[in-house]
């Protein structure tokens, strides 16, 4: 690396952001430091999804707030892959960066959508990159590379900075035999390996799996079993992003002399841009709507679907309900659900499964057959991405904490230093010198919720009482007082929501009542306020004794 | 079978009690039914845990409600194992029912805790049985058998009906080398063979395994490599329940010289009956309290602790929180869970462990070592039963609709005609004659959902409101009206929870005031309900409008 400057001067920044949850996977800012210079590239802009008890919120975007300060110092923005995870917080993300958008054409693609529907397509530079390519950022040149994983053009980053080289292998894996017959660029890992390397970040999410993630052909047997069996319609359900999955569909659909629909906006959409872009190889009197689905006999016909993560609103979760707006499960149907759920959805996936057996659908998921492979590495393929490059220092990224401690623990069995292996949580700060990798500051930062149209206007405090709601629900009572007398006029009026039915508990609404009365009586001189508080207090305490819940309860006080 | 009866007079009915979820596991009630006399008997009495979406439920009992008018005819309550979902609703259960309970000594210490705080201990007669031993029930004979499963004194039945014999398997797997030495009693199951049998109903929880689960004593080593490299602590989680698991915690302690503190109630209490009963093999001066913890070296002390499933309040949640009563995460702790989550949990086990490692503890589980094993079978264990007691029908139980499905297949494979199978939900009733089974009538039942005092008292519509009141929260608006000129009086007034905090969102505060005042003046003459229904719906439209979020809406009108 050509360097006339002090090597203490300078420094290369490493900071993943996000809240707790996957390590450096939706956003992370590399910054170059010296006297004379700072520069900054983002890698991915994606959204969290909520966890279970993360009630009513949409998506989480990765909280930035603390670096925007270094935003004008970026020089490019780079996505590595089309999926959610790294791409879904696009928008919200270039609000407030001036900087050009890197992508090769796919990511490009599902890209603009997003920056469209947000209005911001025109007043951003996207730039797109093909595998094998580099662009020069600043003090940075970054180096594309071409990796697998479960959706067509993704690249790892080669990222040479002044002080040494950086290897940033996105999300992927090994397959030898993709469907898209493009493996991952070991030429290149081997190259960049001979180059030396200061610093790996390798995707820790199947750091728990054992062996070899099978190869995404594995399916394709699995797929014509199912065909040649079914005897009704096949319903496959996938992640509308997961395009080279339409394209195995598609393949066993011709094989097997049958058409296929796409259903669902989005995957309609990705299948229309997909095709545009070369990505997907369908021929066009392959693809049918449902109108002409519905001339066809049942067992020529083949229906693409979303909700393969069980979500009720989705084509898959409504078919499972009966809610579905053109289709209904008939007793010959076979679906498919070809992908695994992702943490959390488990119960949810489970149900739906369950559900359309009920209907009478044949359902085939992984147990059953191997309809879905991950698309992510398992250990031996982590171990021979670090055997191929042999980095001075290690950074586990792409998982929870937990995954990254497994795959820092294989790192060290294959004689990476502990001290040379970095285990940090988002809003840490790694800092680089040529010889040396140290942890910093914690960057303040948590979750940014998205809720409607609202973007971090849910916090901590709105979350904790819709759990309260969500638990126990709450009751009003609102009583109006003779001013001069505080007498009671007229009955307390109570309502609830998420508690019981009051109107079904009459003794319960009529000795609430009779508790409310208690205190405005036992209470003779008072202020609104105070008399209000003492009623909150009475009803909390009345109902947790005999019922042993604890509604939220509020008390409206009118004095005339 | 000496049966002086016309065939056609007589029926076995068999009814799998319950909600949606797992079929059969919680409560089962068999009778038989000539023209002279009936006789039933239940087995087991458990609960359901609820889902993610059912908010505020504690747990669910089954709903036994359209079957009650049989109870008169019930002559024994068996219960098959300890666990809370064979033994959970037992006093629910027992509130209406007048006959003997049975059940193995550790079952029944188990279940007489239970009976003893819901004050029904004194007038319930429980019969204690051993595996060997059989019971006449009216016209039902009774042989219990021994398996195995993840809680010791386990057993199946043997239901000698009057036209023929019925195997129930309960919970089982079958493991050759279990801790307590004592394996299923294959003896047993190959006699019941031979005598003929009618219907099995068996276990199909891990129908979707392949191979064979693996036997208990697989920990052992998996024990002895955590505890010869544990450096300080070493803290245990597991289910309350699991006294073999306890045992082997505390072998393994004795193994490497430590001592064992058992902390929490639940897993305090049953080992304090288990040690008394004998199924509990722990020397006195191994078992110490935390105190005396307190005074050993930290590489000498073993503690066990609940929480496995990452609930908040248990023990291990606690600690992952730091907000344990009498423990804290210290840097050298070594923290094992020894359990799997159960469906629906994974993302709460996951949180915990990201949050132990968090706080510096290494953290053991399964994908880092075989710290835990499933009590139920796999699928060559099932294959094995079925060749076993080549039954002429075959009811799968025990598990989702989906695994009752994969289990049938399985049975099918090895020659069970597929008419001769039933995959039944809950509240379907199977009749059998000494010849046939056919599929009756499905009673009414859905969930009865336990939540605080209450039971059943929470419907869907409740859960309904819930779910919106924790998606979105709630607004109330309370306005003063004068009687007479239908002019506000003063500023109306607003309060909300779980929206957003209009204390800091001044402007949509105001706005939604205006929104009110303006519905008031153009409707000049109302009365208060039809002013009421106005107000909620501009203002449910103008929280939409603004924040993409339907809180629920409530208005006060007060007139002076």
């Amino acid at each position: 690396m050509s360097n006339n400057r002090r090597a203490s001067d300078e420094l290369v920044r490493v900071i993943p952001i996000g809240g707790l949850g996957e390590i450096g996977k939706n956003m992370m800012l590399i910054e170059y430091v010296s006297g004379r210079e700072t520069d900054a590239i983002i890698i991915d802009a994606g959204i969290m999804f909520p966890e279970n008890d993360m009630l009513g919120v949409d998506y989480i975007i990765p909280d930035f707030r603390a670096v925007q300060d270094k935003f004008d110092n970026v020089r490019g923005v780079i996505i590595t892959h089309g999926h959610e995870d790294h791409t879904g917080a696009i928008a919200h993300v270039m609000e407030h960066i001036n900087a050009p958008v890197y992508a090769t054409p796919l990511t490009r693609g599902l890209i603009e959508v997003k920056l469209k529907s947000a209005h911001l397509l025109d007043q951003t530079t996207l730039v797109t990159i093909q595998a094998g390519e580099s662009v020069r950022l600043g003090a940075f040149t970054i180096e594309f590379f071409h990796v697998c994983h479960s959706i067509p053009d993704c690249v790892g980053l080669g990222i040479t900075t002044p002080l040494g080289l950086m290897v940033h292998t996105g999300d992927f894996k090994f397959d030898h035999t993709p469907v898209d017959g493009w493996p991952t660029d070991f030429g290149k890992l081997a190259e960049f390996s001979q180059r030396g390397v200061l610093a790996l970040f390798a995707d820790s999410t199947n750091s728990d799996r054992a062996g070899w993630t099978p190869s995404e052909s594995v399916i394709d047997p699995a797929f014509d079993q199912v065909f040649s069996q079914a005897k009704g319609r096949i319903i496959v359900a996938t992640f509308a992003s997961l395009i080279s999955r339409i394209q195995q569909v598609a393949n066993a659909t011709m094989r097997h002399g049958r058409k296929i629909v796409v259903t669902g906006y989005s995957m309609v959409e990705n299948t229309r841009m997909a095709r545009e872009l070369g990505y997907l190889d369908i021929p066009d009197d392959m693809l049918i709507d449902m109108n002409t689905a519905r001339q066809l006999p049942n067992d020529e016909i083949v229906i693409m679907t979303t909700g393969s993560q069980g979500e009720p609103s989705a084509g898959l979760g409504r078919l499972s309900q009966g809610r579905h707006y053109h289709l209904e499960i008939e007793p010959l149907d076979t679906v498919v659900i070809s992908a695994h759920p992702i943490p959390g959805n488990e119960e949810l996936v489970s149900r739906t499964i369950n559900k359309l057996i009920q209907r009478g659908a044949e359902v085939i998921w992984d147990p059953v057959m191997p309809v879905h492979v991950s698309g992510h590495a398992s250990r031996e393929e982590l171990k021979l991405l670090i055997n191929m490059i042999r980095p001075t220092f290690f950074v586990p990224v792409h998982g929870e904490l937990r995954h990254l401690h497994m795959h820092a623990k294989l790192a060290m069995t294959l004689g990476i230093p502990e001290e040379n292996i970095a285990v940090v949580e988002n809003g840490t700060i790694l800092e680089f010198t040529g010889e040396s990798m140290s942890v910093g500051d914690r960057i303040p930062g948590g979750y940014v919720f998205v809720d409607g149209s609202g973007v971090g206007d849910v916090g901590p405090e709105v979350l904790r009482d819709r759990e309260i709601l969500g638990r126990h629900g709450f009751v009003i009572v609102s009583l109006t007082l003779d001013g001069r007398s505080n007498q009671l006029i007229g009955k307390p009026e109570l309502i609830s929501r998420g508690f019981e039915y009051l109107r079904e508990s009459r003794e319960l609404l009529n000795d609430a009542r009779d508790a409310v009365a208690e205190v405005v009586y036992s209470n003779g001189h008072h202020s609104a306020r105070s008399l209000r508080r003492e009623v909150e207090k009475k009803l909390d305490r009345f109902f947790y004794k005999e019922t042993k819940r604890r509604p939220m309860v509020f008390a409206f006080i009118n004095e005339v």
